[in-house]
C-alpha cells in the first residue's frame, strides 16, 4: 500500500482567469470596475500595525456589529467568513448532515456540487426551465436540505420573493440556504425572511457589489440559532479567518452606503442601457438582475466569440458544460469598457456578414 | 422531523482570551511581544486600495515563491493558508481518507481531535512518556496516518530529528504532518527531509516567530505530489483565501530575515533567563524549544495561580485537562514583561510562605 491510496483526489474547480496583464479589459469573474469605498483606503492607512503580533478578534465583533446594524438584525444573527465560498462551504458541513440528497439546480454556482462530494453529501440537481427559471415544484419533495443562488449565476435570472418564501415555508425539516452573490444589483433580499424562518439562511458577499473581491468577506444572516450552529462548526476548525485588516477594511466598507448605492446605480444603469445594445445585435439572454449578462447567439459560436474576444483582450467566461455551451458570462464593467465590448461585436459581426 | 436533526453538533474550541483591555499583560496565546518586520508596515503602505476590487491570486505566487526561496524549495512543494490551522485543516480533510485510524499523541494541539471529528476520521491517542516525550514505537503501528506536533504543545518539548525520520520512514504508506508552529524558538525543522520523504509534510505558521498571528498565515512544504493534492483539495473548496493585502504582507516579511532573526534570538535569550529564575522558585517544566514555558509548581495549585495571576492582570494559559491540570502555558513575553512575572510570583509565593 501507498501512502497515496490515503489520499482524496479531487477534482479542483477552475477558477476564472486572473491574468497579470493589465491591458485588458477584465469582464470574466464579476468584479467590481469601480475601486472600494475611499473610507477602506481611510481604514488602511490608520491601520496600526503593530497590532499584528496579536491575533484577530475571533468574534470579527466590529464587522459583526456593522452587518447587523446596516441590516436592521441583531449582532447573534450574523456570520461572517473567508469571502461568501468559506461561509457556504461551512454551512454546507453545517446544516446538510441528515444523508438524504440536497436539491439544487442543474445550471448554477459550480461550486455546490463539488462542495457536496467533498463532505460526502448526496445531492439531486433540479432541471431549470428552458427559460433557466426555477421551477419551485421540484422543491417540494424529501430533501437533506436546499441551496438556491437567488439571483441565479451564471443565468442571471432572479425569482422572486414569493417563491423563495414559498419554498423555505414547504421546507420546515431543512435548512434552505439562499446564495444570494449577486442581489444589490436591483434584487430583492430574502433577509427579511429570517425574522420568520428560523431554517433560513440568506448568504451574501462584499466581492461584487462592495468592490472588495480581494479581501475576502462573505456573511450569512439568519436566526439566532442557525447562526450559533455555524459558529460552532466554524470555532470548531479554525476560530481566527478573518484577519485584523479584514475586518477593519469591511467595517469601514459597510459604513459607506452612499458610495455602495453610487456604485451598484452605475452598474445597474450600464446594464439596463447594456442590454438594450446587445438586443439590438441579435443576442438573446435572460433578463439580468445581477452585474452580468448571459449571452447567446443564434448565429455565433459561443466558444468561437470568447477565443475572438480574448484575442482582442476582452476576458469574459465560457463553461464548457451541458445547456449553457452556446453562452458567454458577460460582467458589467465601466461604461467605456462596454462600449470598446459593444465596438468589437459590431466589428465581429460585420465580418461575417450577420448585420 | 425538524431542521436542527440535520444539523451538525459541534463542541466548539475555545480560544485562548482575546481581551479588549490593552492594559495587561498578555501571556496567553503565544503571540510575539515584538511587532512585524517594518517591512510589514511598508507593504501595507504601498498598497494600491483599488486593487481590492479583483480577486486575489489564488495560487499567492508571490508568497509561495518569497518562502519557496527562503526554505530553499521548488515553488510546487509550498501550499499557503489561512494560518497553519487552516493548512492542518485542509491537510487532514487530504490525506487522511483510509478509514483506519490516526495517530497522535494524548497531551497536543487540541484541534486534532477536532478536525478528525468533524471530517469522521477515526483517531488513536498516543500516550506521552511520563515526562511528556514522545514514544515512537507508539507510531509503529498500522495507521491511516500520523500528525506531530515538534516541539510539542503545549509541552514545549521537543523531538530529536532522527526520531522523526524514524517513524516517518517507518510509515512511508501513510502521510506523516509534522506540525512545526513553534519550531524556530531553536528548534531544528524537518524540511530538509522532504526531499528524500515524499509522505513527510512540514507545516509552519507567521503567528509566533514572524509575529503576523493577525494576519493569519500559514504554510507546508513537502513533496510535489504530496502539495498537489492538497492543492486540488483547497481549490475545489474555496479557491480565494488569501487576500491581496495578506500576500503582499506575507512576502514582505519572509524577505526580512534579518528582523526575524534578531526578534527570534530575543525571545529565546529571554525564554532561557526565564528557565533560570522559574526553577529557582522551584516550578517545574519541560526543557521548552518553543516561546513559552509549561510549568508546573509541586507547592502551587495551578488553576489559583492562573486565577491569581489573572486578577493582577498577567493572563496565561490554563488547560482543564487529564494530565496537564496541574500546568500553565506561559507564552514568552518581553523582558520586561518577563520581569513582571517573576516579581508577582515571588510575593505570591511569599505571602504564602513558600519560599
Amino acid at each position: 500500500m501507498s501512502w497515496e491510496d490515503k489520499v482524496r483526489k479531487v477534482t479542483p474547480y477552475t477558477p476564472g482567469e486572473q491574468p497579470r496583464r493589465t491591458d485588458i479589459i477584465k469582464l470574466n469573474t464579476n468584479e467590481c470596475p469601480y475601486p472600494p469605498s475611499p473610507k477602506v483606503a481611510e481604514a488602511i492607512a490608520a491601520f496600526d500595525e503593530d497590532r499584528l503580533r496579536l491575533y484577530p478578534d475571533p468574534a470579527a465583533a466590529d464587522l459583526v456589529k456593522a452587518l447587523a446594524d446596516h441590516y436592521q438584525v441583531d449582532k447573534d444573527q450574523v456570520f461572517v467568513g473567508v469571502g461568501s465560498d468559506d461561509v457556504l462551504a461551512m454551512a454546507f458541513l453545517t446544516y446538510f448532515t441528515a444523508g438524504k440528497p440536497i436539491l439544487f439546480s442543474d445550471v448554477t454556482y459550480s461550486f455546490y456540487d463539488v462542495w457536496a462530494e467533498l463532505f460526502g453529501i448526496p445531492y439531486k440537481k433540479c432541471a431549470l426551465k428552458d427559460d433557466f427559471s426555477l421551477d419551485a415544484s421540484d422543491y417540494l419533495q424529501d430533501n437533506g436540505g436546499i441551496i438556491i443562488a437567488n439571483p441565479n449565476a451564471p443565468t442571471g435570472l432572479m425569482a422572486d420573493l414569493g417563491m423563495i418564501e414559498k419554498i423555505v415555508l414547504a421546507n420546515q425539516d431543512s435548512v434552505v440556504i439562499v446564495d444570494e452573490a449577486y442581489v444589490d444589483f436591483g434584487g430583492v433580499s430574502a433577509i427579511p425572511l429570517v425574522e420568520k424562518y428560523e431554517n433560513l439562511l440568506v448568504v451574501q458577499t462584499f466581492s461584487k457589489s462592495r468592490a472588495m473581491a480581494g479581501m475576502r468577506i462573505g456573511f450569512a444572516v439568519g436566526s439566532k440559532k442557525l447562526i450559533a450552529y455555524l459558529n460552532d462548526a466554524k470555532f470548531s476548525f479554525n476560530s481566527y479567518t478573518m484577519n485584523h485588516l479584514t475586518i477593519a477594511c469591511g467595517k469601514a466598507c459597510v459604513e459607506d452606503d452612499l458610495y455602495f448605492k453610487e456604485i451598484t446605480g452605475k452598474i445597474v444603469a450600464t446594464r439596463e442601457r447594456v442590454k438594450k445594445e446587445m438586443a439590438e445585435l441579435g443576442f438573446k439572454f435572460p433578463d439580468s438582475m445581477t452585474n452580468f449578462l448571459f449571452v447567446t447567439h443564434p448565429q455565433i459560436d459561443a466558444e468561437e466569440l470568447f477565443l475572438a474576444l480574448k484575442e482582442e483582450g476582452i476576458f469574459v467566461r465560457y463553461f464548457k458544460k451541458p445547456r449553457i455551451d452556446q453562452y458567454l458570462r458577460v460582467t458589467i464593467g465601466t461604461d467605456a469598457q462596454m462600449d470598446a465590448l459593444i465596438t468589437f461585436l459590431k466589428e465581429y459581426m460585420k465580418n461575417r456578414s450577420f448585420v
